[in-house]
């Protein structure tokens, strides 16, 4: 089967053996994968990561143990914890200190055409949602989880840092919660996307407002997103941080004690309010897609992925465009 | 009168005309001050300070137009805000952004024999707290505005991180709230001091246990200060700043939000709390006094202040040693 696979900072195609699923895990067939940001940064070098990316799916289960997931068209969380701590014993193995992740740590991902996962971390995808949206689920989720580590009032003035592809997320999930945004950004067509959807907008070249948000959301990707964060920032406000970039990003801390900023590190979230979000079309993905490329042209996949302008990327089987 | 000024970053002695004191302010007498970690940073340049510093003391009231006030022994909130913003209205003027700082940010200090300060900002000492365990009740309430911020259950094990001044009353505060404190610090004599109040101690240098607790208190008032909480803080936890430095930090922002930690700021905290713990005796300042110097050696016990090994000094006027 062909699959993609990261090799000293290069995408490279190669045929491998179909994968072999042990026990507890699927068997699934690709029908969609979607690349994003932290792939590209693991490309970079984030991790030292080699080998098979990919986190974003929706599949179609061929083999399992649990007979009614067969023949399911299904998503993926992507944690693959230990299964014996106490948080997986919890049933959430996010921040299991020996969890493996699908496509990023020691956990071979979905940029091929067949990949395994376990049962558990699998929820089926209603039938009113397309493929094309379901790849959302997993940063949808990854939006959501703000809103269940943070309580934002309905109708408080929010800002979000980054119009790229989670910064558009972020703030439709926002909005969609009864959030004011107010979306800041680089991209004058991404940001009349979010103004279709009603989102306030703003050029970052335009100088922000200082000191006018309580809620701060950054979700630049660049190493200066907490500093425009933290002049964005009410004091005693909140920031909450998603971007994850390789290294270290300077901190004016005398600024988040003197204020008594709260910086509140955001990752993973749940699957299914995501899910719910997506059928009841609360949120808009569509027009986040800006390309459907075979897995053979996944060199040309991320770089297209890379540019300045585009949003989502999909990977399909070849055959299947 | 005799005051002490920073100036191009050494300490000068100067006589400087009586203060005249505007409406709403108290004229008041020095009776003990206190050399905090924070003026040694203001020596150093941080805000770019020249003048009068000095926050940190109890004093006598030599006139006020409130008449309760005068011959009473006082302690002072140091933040005078505008008195007009909506924050300042509702009395707390710890974030109005026009605020001016006692001895920090355009209000001069009280490293003179005569200072002034309004009366809204004055908390009588009660007479069974003696004068140099007055001049604690500003950075125990620092200390005390960690209880404010984060809800710490009694028994939870919390790391503070630093065996200063403030580390040590942070240790201190948060064990009489019940927190199985942990304190880590790189001086055995000041450990040794934790230890007689029943804190669990631990030299830096022994390497702190990895992502071992969920409350971590940062207070080394050092750059490297930010990256060991990092390491000791579990998943989900959380992170207590204290430390203001001039400059920015280095923030492995990665791990802030793959382990989702919280990050709080921390500054100024309420007096009364802090004025109820030294009357119940809940902290014991009377070891961490290293030296009582005149006024007229400030040269001297700035040098001293800014040594390892030392705990607090006290200015007070000539005269009264």
């Amino acid at each position: 089967m062909l699959v993609v696979e990261f090799e000293k900072g290069t995408v490279v195609l190669k045929q491998a053996p179909m994968p072999k699923r042990r026990p507890g895990e699927a068997l699934i067939r690709l029908l969609a994968a979607g690349i994003c940001n932290t792939d590209l940064e693991l490309l970079r070098g984030y991790y030292n990561f080699q080998g098979r990316p990919g986190h974003e799916f929706v599949g179609e289960v061929v083999e399992s143990s649990t007979p009614e997931l067969v023949g399911q068209r299904v998503v993926g969380e992507i944690n693959i914890g230990c299964g014996r701590c106490s948080l997986c014993r919890a049933g959430d193995p996010r921040h299991c200190s020996s969890r493996r992740v699908l496509g990023i740590l020691n956990y071979p991902g979905v940029f091929a055409e067949y990949f395994t996962l376990p049962d558990r971390n699998l929820h089926v995808l209603p039938r009113t949602i397309p493929t094309d949206h379901g790849v959302f689920v997993e940063p949808l989720a990854a939006a959501n989880e703000i809103l269940e580590q943070v309580r934002i009032p309905k109708g408080a003035p929010v800002a979000v840092l980054g119009d790229g592809k989670l910064g558009l997320l972020i703030a439709q999930v926002l909005t969609a919660h009864g959030a004011e945004v107010h979306l800041f950004g680089r991209h004058p067509s991404k940001l009349a996307l979010a103004r279709r959807w009603k989102i306030r907008t703003r050029l970052s070249s335009q100088g922000p407002a200082k000191a006018a948000f309580q809620w701060v959301v950054e979700a630049t990707g660049s190493p200066e997103g907490l500093g425009a964060a933290l002049e964005l920032v009410q004091p005693r406000g909140t920031i909450i941080a998603k971007t994850t970039l390789h290294g270290a990003v300077p901190l004016d801390i005398s600024r988040v004690v003197v204020n008594e900023v709260t910086i509140v590190g955001s990752r993973c979230g749940r699957f299914p309010p995501a899910i719910r979000l997506l059928q009841r079309r609360s949120v808009d993905v569509a027009p986040l897609v800006t390309a459907r490329m075979p897995l053979s042209q996944a060199q040309e996949a991320f770089q297209l992925a890379a540019e300045p302008g585009t949003l989502k990327v999909l990977l399909v089987p070849d055959g299947t465009i």
